[in-house]
């Protein structure tokens, strides 16, 4: 069986690659048909080579070229729609609508084109400008991008066509995807789409290419090669770290998106007042997805009582009777079961689940943890364990003040929720513990789960360590997310005519947003 | 000999160290007077713990309580300008006037005040608001701040008074400062000062302190302890990277100032054009402070010529005709040297200096260095190595091509700079030259040198590595400075009365601006 080509400096050819691996179906566990290769080192360096040409070649390129190109790759990826779900659908058992063809597609093609606009209308250059002084700066590109996308978005996040992809090409870099091995077939067909896409944008060769594998050591010799610019990961902790500390060494910007629980902290007042509403949210929440999100709900903390308890059988109950999903593979099966296994270890107790099957294909029972608060301040960071998945750990403080103990020790997450009554009775302690949570969370939520991830510009899908790998940078949201792949570029004294149109004095646009001697403003330097 | 106190959860205290040492005074080579402590790892724990406390006391205060500190910092160091100057001069050998008195002592609270109206001000925080999904984020706090400042700006990049501090404290964070060893008694007299601003002020006890040294162990452990936010770092680029890969590898964000040539490519019209300017003010700038900035023009790259040769002779002649001024410290001594020795072994040969001496105290010749441009390509990593100080090496490059080609493979540096003609005859090189220039540096410059560091909000003082770790943030410049100790904190549908005010509807002064529905505004939401 002879192995898909990789997408290398403008053209779909043929791996020097040895070895190849195959996609599974989750939902029947069978291996499917395609055969992907491993890349081995020359090809991702001829890669990188490439790529780097293409920055040279793009230098001083305006936003609109990136932008055309954006638009025309939202549209074609519209027009192959039916290919993809059907690919996605095969390799990954999610639901094909309206999962992935009414909810994951849109949402791609929409962040497409938001970065589009982005990328065309440059304010997010954020271009400054003393005008005494005549120094002048923005943010520009930084180089070859490599992104490696995640298992649990095939669209919205994958390595050439999510969100990562979308703002490194906005902010005008050349990208070389690493495809997940779970979906390399839905990559695959992204790569058809957007080669054609660059080539009628006039793209240079270099400027998009895609692998699919690569061994543990050359992934770390990638990131850090001297030509990359900068690298978007979002997956495993363990594997990311790797990626961390090679491109650290190097002095490479790396962005990572690791593991996260999410704590909901569930305050006294809100189950007196809603006891019906916060369950339904929360187990929606939690099995949604089969619980793969990265903001999956995956610990919850409490006050002891009677509603508190009541609360834990509810959410079990609910949760022994809901339908058990399909994992998107082997590994995320075993992890899971790990996860689950390692916070048993650590002092929780099994209220419901924790075996594997009990869904289609690879699948664990919905599993229900429990612990109390001392033993989770005794022992919290093995208690934080991920597991990745649908599952969660009910955390029942003794009191109030052991509440917000709990949340003084939370390892950094994307989310944090806090749940409290609407009659002001948990006012109080919510004014204790938010602030605790808050120093520890990318997103502070009240009274909603945090599964919905919206691309807008206050998002912040970020967090300190470990959920991310540096606690000022947001993967989604236009345009914020646009920064993580651009450099900081400072014109001294330049020749006027010699400046990039938006640090002109004249507004190229009359719409680009500057900060012009300390002011936001649309208008001419001096008006 | 006692040593002095370390400045510990709010007061002086005798150091548990048992080691000491001693600065010396460069002009005389002899040890001062006084001791200071070893801080062993309990008191650095210590000091981290009671500044984890300070973090907590002061979530949610606003700027104005962090302005008010900074101005009265600012108003006091003012008043002990006299003792300040004196012990700065003794300990660096740095003029008392006009340097050290009437440039560097106003630079230092100019940036203490500026950090101060951002922080009362409040538009650094970017609050940024999607009313329609009631998302809204701002930059907040990271938690402490480790400041270890460098030996060259006694004031204004103290580690207790200068740029890093300004921003982490205008940032909202408590600060630890590891004072530079060749400067303690300086660093001691900005901590009496800042304890009585912080008492003063009512800030918590852990909010700022200072010790003075460390073991490379404890270095490490340090910037890595999981209470620390984040950590700034000027100085050698051997000593940063061993705190790098620490703080990398706890996921800690680690801000760093390491080594640059600063290139300045000097195009053939210029040097028919202005010769005698551009050897002046070359001259000036690389001998200026005995060559001790970050910024100094370390390298020089001609296209072989008559004029590019003669510019090489008038160089060496000023070089060897201008007093040789005297070195920070015995270390600077003999790594310049060790530098000037390495870039000779790489291939490069001396014009003038090169020798040990020459100044009064710690001191080398003012040293020319040439390499043609042949052997720069070949050899151009070792030929890039830093020699700080009163130097600089000249590159000859064949032709206008091979400039370029040099100028493609320049590691990353905080400056680049371009001297061209007037009369356009430089403007197709200059095209050529500077998209290659642009991408490896933070600032670029036209037709000045960079040792002029402006505090404007569009500076860049940063640039690709290993100028630094980062390419996105600047280590100068307010409010851009600030960000790097600062976290993007989102709260989505927080209810209304939770949420900081700046992030509420109504602007909490009229005059924060913040980014509202896509458009920059000082206005309420909604109206």
């Amino acid at each position: 069986m002879s192995a898909q080509s990789v997408l290398l400096a403008g053209e779909w050819a043929t791996s020097a690659g040895t070895s190849t691996f195959q996609a599974a179906n989750p939902a029947t566990r069978e291996a499917l048909p395609d055969a992907y290769p491993v890349s081995p080192w020359d090809e991702i360096e001829r890669a990188i080579r490439s790529a780097h040409e293409a920055s040279k070649t793009m230098r001083g390129w305006p936003g609109e070229r990136f932008a055309g190109f954006l638009e025309a790759y939202a549209d074609g990826i519209e027009a192959r729609t039916d290919d993809l779900v059907e690919m996605a659908a095969a390799e990954t058992a999610l639901p094909a609508e309206p999962r992935l063809r009414n909810v994951e597609l849109p949402r791609t093609t929409n962040q497409l084109r938001l970065a589009a606009a982005a990328a065309r209308d440059g304010s997010w250059t954020t271009p400054t400008i003393d005008s005494a002084n005549n120094i002048r700066s923005l943010y520009g590109p930084i180089g070859p991008v490599a992104v490696f996308g995640p298992n649990n978005f095939p669209f919205a996040f994958n390595s050439i066509a999510g969100g990562d992809f979308a703002a490194a090409v906005a902010a005008g870099n050349p990208v070389i995807a690493k495809g997940h091995s779970s979906h390399p077939g839905t990559t695959r067909i992204f790569g058809e789409v957007a080669l054609s896409a660059a080539q009628s944008a006039e793209m240079p060769a270099g400027f998009i290419q895609l692998i699919y594998r690569t061994s543990h050591e050359d992934g770390a010799r990638f990131v850090s090669h001297p030509l990359m610019g900068a690298t978007g990961y979002t997956g495993s902790r363990q594997a990311g770290l790797v990626l961390k500390e090679a491109a650290d060494r190097a002095g490479k910007p790396i962005y990572l998106e690791l593991s996260s629980i999410n704590p909901v902290i569930v305050l006294p007042g809100v189950l007196q007042e809603r006891f019906d509403d916060v369950v339904e949210q929360f187990c929606t929440s939690c099995l949604m997805g089969t619980g793969q999100f990265c903001t999956n709900p995956g610990l919850v903390v409490l006050v002891d009582n009677d509603k508190s308890r009541e609360f834990v059988t509810a959410v079990a109950d609910r949760f022994q009777n809901a339908p058990v999903g399909t994992m998107l593979g082997e590994g995320v099966e075993r992890s899971f079961q790990e996860g689950v296994k390692a916070i048993q270890a650590a002092g929780a107790t099994l209220v419901t689940g924790g075996e594997a099957g009990g869904g289609t294909g690879f699948s664990c029972q919905n599993t229900l943890l429990q612990v109390d608060g001392n033993t989770f301040l005794g022992n919290s960071e093995a208690l934080q364990t991920e597991a990745f998945g649908n599952g969660s750990l009910m955390v029942i403080a003794q009191d109030a003040e052991q509440l917000v103990a709990i949340a003084d020790g939370f390892e950094g997450n994307l989310t944090g929720c806090i749940y409290s009554a609407n009659d002001g009775s948990d006012d109080s302690l919510y004014d204790q513990v938010a602030p605790a949570l808050r120093s520890c969370v990318g997103r502070l939520l009240n009274d909603t789960m945090p599964t919905g991830v919206a691309v807008s510009p206050a998002m912040n899908h970020g967090g300190p360590f470990p959920a991310t790998g540096h606690p000022a940078f947001t993967a989604v949201g236009i345009p914020a997310s646009i920064h993580r792949f651009s450099m900081l570029q400072c014109y001294d004294k330049v020749r006027a005519h010699r400046l990039p149109a938006a640090l002109q004095d004249k507004n190229p646009t009359g719409s680009v947003w500057r900060f012009i001697d300390g002011t936001w403003s649309q208008a001419d330097v001096g008006s």
